[in-house]
């Protein structure tokens, strides 16, 4: 997974939060390698604005996808291999998850002074 | 940090979304000690209905606060220890980081079943 931070967005923007913990003994080879996948993908949704991803070792991951609009996240949501990998991640993948969809109402940061 | 999983929540509320890279040179034990003060401390921030945290080791850290409404935003954001953690933050712990506040239009879920 990419630890890029994503840069100053101007609103309107939606974030959609994933917050996920992993099964135990779930195939985690072949879990990375769709996660990968699917980063691959959804770089070519039309409205999708970058992603930010972070896992704590055995414990908790939370990605957050940055999307223009509502109809760049149903693009995602309806994109068939996404759907597929999604039902592979009930099956196999995940002990639980949730996904909470925001529409942004601000956003602002700090870059460390050189 | 806690590694829990905030359960369903009706909306409305509102996510924090709180991305950081942290300095490598920065003092961690401070780090750490100061993000479990706040923990607890905004545990008492009336309208705060929890958080989910991870962090990628050397890498991206990323935390969700979930609120109610603005106004326990707000009280949060005012709290003067809170600013004076921040202030600590941005001197001394981070690299850069990136804030976003979303109004929640839905949510969903899935627990593995048994």
């Amino acid at each position: 997974m990419s630890d890029h931070l994503v840069a100053g967005i101007e609103p309107p923007y939606y974030t959609v939060v994933f917050t996920s913990r992993l099964r135990p003994d779930g195939d985690h080879d072949a879990y990375t390698e769709t996660a990968r996948r699917m980063e691959e993908l959804v770089a070519g949704v039309p409205g999708f604005l970058g992603y930010e991803s972070a896992r704590t070792p055995g414990g908790l991951g939370i990605t957050v996808g940055y999307f223009r609009d509502e109809e760049a996240i149903a693009a995602w949501r309806m994109d068939l291999e996404h759907q597929s990998a999604q039902r592979r991640g009930r099956a196999e993948w995940y002990e639980r998850y949730s996904v909470h969809v925001g529409r942004v109402e601000r956003s602002y940061g700090h870059v460390r002074a050189e």
